[in-house]
């Protein structure tokens, strides 16, 4: 451990004059430190040589003429995948520049990627350089790098956060932006860029793949999936790394938050969780849990839902948990819960419409613009929401759905639903909501055991297929639920998981996001215990993330289900 | 492991049908069953026969001859210690019949002083009977109960929450309830009962023991310091139970938005934490993390600030941040800030004079009935925490403090101050301010080694000062920087924490909430701390609280600092 590193126990903080990052003078405390040395397993074929072996020619998720016509020269490309060989055939002994960039929203593990890239090009091709972009894609786009050295990664292995070198969501979508890029790779000599993001963040890495070979660049592309959302994956990618440490942070405070409604018996906790667009993180925490209630967006999506319905449902599981003499509970909601309300969208884009070109007057009269099906739904809403659905504005003048308190809504919705209950007699308790929102808690905690190794693995065979002179793929570690030295490295080609959007009369290739499945592993054995933890209390408290001993080598419900290997 | 309990992994849910218990019908994690057979160290004078020595008679927190009138059969009670001896002449043989009772809000190991009076009982007083009522005091009044057997204590062992026999916030205060009481200890025969609570529910344990014995009673009471808040504590009682714990919990919380603070650099965190009373919470986590801004309620009360001086020195420091180049931050404040804020609780006051007597017209002429201070503290305030003081009112229609957003309505304030600086040219970045509320995650979690240990001793030396008689105590564990075999068990008497208060023309006792000493060590080493931290971003994040390995026999720093061991 370098000297400027002080373990915890509150020992003085020294701080090294020379600090070059921003942990380097950072006072750890003694678990984050005791986790800098842990040493991580590699899958057994990089226990001695490899070599890369070519699959099929691939296809595309969806309209794949058009896919092959925006990535002329990557389309098709096969999967790779490594296996033990007598020599290093494959590899050349050539020394490399390779440069490495964080796209997007933190998540768990971020910082393991680059160390095992790093690991890797120590291991295997000494005498390489890694370069790290600041600050995400626009640090390629200004050539804003720092030489990545041992002593410079040394205190962020298996440490949370992306504070290494930062993130950013800056996109290549302009001529010029590519331009930059180009320019930022002869001037670097890079060899290669590995891209460590999500569904937009990779769908960029192909078109930067494509545009270096377009322009016969020698730079590779090598893509990583990342997000703690869950909805990057398909066969060859079973899941994005950060999901596992998230949902298990978010899972330990609902467990929390369980015993104590439980003990006090009288509240009902709303919880909102981070993802916005899937709802993998509440389903995998339901899994987790056992909570009393859990809303699943595609679920409500696939049944075309109401506001209305979602709130009743809500209620008759509370009046119904009253007469079984339970006057509290808890309750999961996915963050993106009225995105997938058909009525919602349908009211925000009138509220749109209105907003811009109308004046909202004090009597209400703008209210006539409404239909009568979006005023209905206006007159529902609670009156803070009403408001916040007038007043906060995005620059472009639209309703800023982000910034709605679904869980805050809800409680007020099913307050007044119950009220009408009450006076229906069909209800006789004091209803009392307690509101909660988990997302920035669990974006940057320290990786869990799967996470830690698993990204590892991503980065280290992101170096191999580097090294092998692969382009336009995306690091691909499988058979997870077998012991580390069983799992599969290789990378799949990005083309593969594209389909296209239509923007603007234009194609634009996407990688659709991975939502929750409805006849899946995971929400099937969801949907079939809901109703016993609805009414029977089967509430779980998993504690905190263990870094050793009991559960430390846990692994997230929901890939394990996918993966055929849930209990 | 009773059959009954499955252990994780998403087994089949089993229930016995004879459940008697809320977890015997429970599935665990694998984290929470493993911590149930967690054998626990005794303090070594457990080891081998003990005595009970008395110390000098004792007096009271204040107003000796006040509290010597409320209490004439307690006042000036000698602590009581236990010391090794050669035989156990202190204590009987006889069979005893306790009932123990949880008081108040929720703390991490509860469960745990229960299984140690219940652990003391079969090693010391084979036969006896352990009694546990319901739903707290309420439990003693209407004679509510369940005994306690080894079975049904067996799954709470070193769990969160006080689920196995809950809590509620009854006081004994008429003449009727203590009657009920008494009518109780004579039905069930007590020898003792032991009250788990904090400052008021200890005030009533002694209420209690009084009447117990101007009653001629045999039925002692002893107390048990609980409260996350960390505001039940002396010389003699260190530390309340639960406050490490909920610190922990509320620590790897916040050391993860940090990291995201620092990965993101574009958010201001605003961190509000539980502790209404005190701000000890606060104080602690911030020395555990190290945050850029810390607002301590005491300082706060103690310097006469205003909500416009709490507003700027936020906003002072944002400022020399963006000259930094840091436009990011973790700020935490204490639940109670508001009611530390003279002028805050001002307006509070007239308000809720006015609400009771004066129609609230919407033109505001009922403005100007506030004084010229108040209006214009009221007009300094954002519009929705101006309708959250007018709409959100309890029964009595009082203005419901609790229920102010304190850190949304910090974020508002400081925009509003840095876009008047941004006009004077004084600020010139984009600040984007995020809130959180930690609290009720903190209150249930799985208890810290440290509480586990300090909690099973506190009830196992319960149960020796009952078996030797005691009563008006409250169970002391102390010497707790030493190692567990050299921690102190004793008593201290109940009336000597006490002082007295005027309400309704009559002396009331209570038990003076431990403060936050503005020239104690843990706040002195904060303050000499907190420019470094403003300004240079010395984040910790402790990551979770772990059970085994590194960092599991952390102690917190409140009270490492307060007996002189912090380093």
């Amino acid at each position: 451990m370098p000297s400027s590193i002080v373990s915890n126990g509150e020992a003085a903080v020294k701080s090294s004059p020379a600090a070059v990052s921003g942990r380097v003078s950072s006072v750890y405390a003694e678990v984050q430190s005791s986790r800098i040395d842990q040493n991580l397993p590699l899958p057994s074929v990089f226990r001695s040589s490899f070599t890369i072996v070519d699959g099929p020619p691939s296809s595309a998720a969806g309209n794949p003429d058009e896919i092959a016509k925006l990535f002329p020269n990557l389309f098709g490309q096969p999967s790779a995948k490594l296996v033990p060989s007598k020599s290093n055939k494959a590899q050349s002994d050539k020394k490399l520049k390779i440069g490495v960039v964080l796209s997007g929203g933190q998540a768990p593990g971020g910082h393991n990627v680059i160390s095992g890239i790093f690991d890797y090009l120590q291991d295997h091709v000494k005498g390489s350089v890694l370069y790290g972009f600041k600050g995400g894609p626009a640090g390629i786009m200004k050539c804003n790098y720092v030489e990545l050295t041992a002593e410079y990664i040394y205190p962020y292995r298996n440490q949370g956060g992306f504070d290494m070198i930062c993130s950013g969501r800056d996109k290549f979508e302009t001529t010029e932006q590519f331009k930059q890029a180009e320019e930022t790779a002869k001037k670097l000599d890079l060899d290669g860029i590995v891209v460590i993001g999500g569904d937009d963040s990779n769908t960029n890495a192909c078109l930067l793949a494509e545009n270096f070979r377009s322009k016969n660049l020698k730079t590779r592309v090598i893509g990583c999936p990342k997000t703690i959302d869950g909805d990057l994956k398909c066969k060859e990618v079973p899941i994005s790394f950060g999901f596992d440490t998230a949902c298990r942070i978010y899972a330990e405070m609902i467990g929390n938050v369980m015993i104590d409604a439980r003990s006090t018996g009288k509240y009902y906790h709303f919880v909102r969780l981070m993802g916005r667009a899937a709802s993998h993180i509440t389903l995998e925490c339901a899994l987790q849990t056992h909570p009393n209630i859990t809303i699943i967006g595609e679920e409500v999506s696939a049944q075309k839902q109401t506001l209305k319905s979602v709130t009743d449902y809500i209620v008759d599981v509370v009046c119904k948990r009253a007469e079984l003499g339970f006057n509290y509970g808890v309750i999961l909601i996915p963050e993106g819960l009225i995105d997938f309300i058909p009525e919602v969208q349908q009211l925000i884009a009138e509220l749109n419409e209105i907003l811009a070109h109308e004046i909202v007057d004090d009597e209400g009269l703008w209210k006539k613009k409404l239909t009568s099906q979006s005023l209905e739904l206006f007159e529902l809403l609670p009156r803070a929401i009403q408001e916040q659905l007038m007043l906060e504005r995005d620059p472009h003048g639209n309703v800023q759905v982000a910034k709605i308190e679904t869980e805050k809504m809800l409680i007020q919705m099913v307050e007044t639903e119950l009220e009408k209950r009450k006076r229906e007699s069909a209800y006789n308790r004091q209803f009392k909501g307690q509101s909660h929102f988990f997302g920035y808690e669990g974006r940057c905690g320290l990786p869990t055991n799967f996470d830690s190794t698993y990204c590892y693995a991503l980065g280290y065979g992101a170096g191999a297929l580097l090294q092998s002179g692969k382009t336009g793929l995306i690091s691909s570690v499988g058979n997870l639920a077998a012991p580390v030295e069983e799992w599969t490295v290789g990378g799949t080609s990005l083309t593969s998981l594209m389909d296209v959007e239509r923007r603007h009369g234009k194609f634009k290739p996407v990688i659709k996001k991975a939502m929750v499945e409805l006849d899946g592993t995971p929400f099937k054995k969801f949907a079939s215990l809901r109703d016993e933890w609805a009414f029977n209390n089967r509430y779980i408290s998993p504690g905190p993330i263990q870094f050793v001993g009991p559960a430390s080598n846990a692994i997230n419900h929901t890939l394990l289900l996918e993966l055929g290997a849930g209990a």
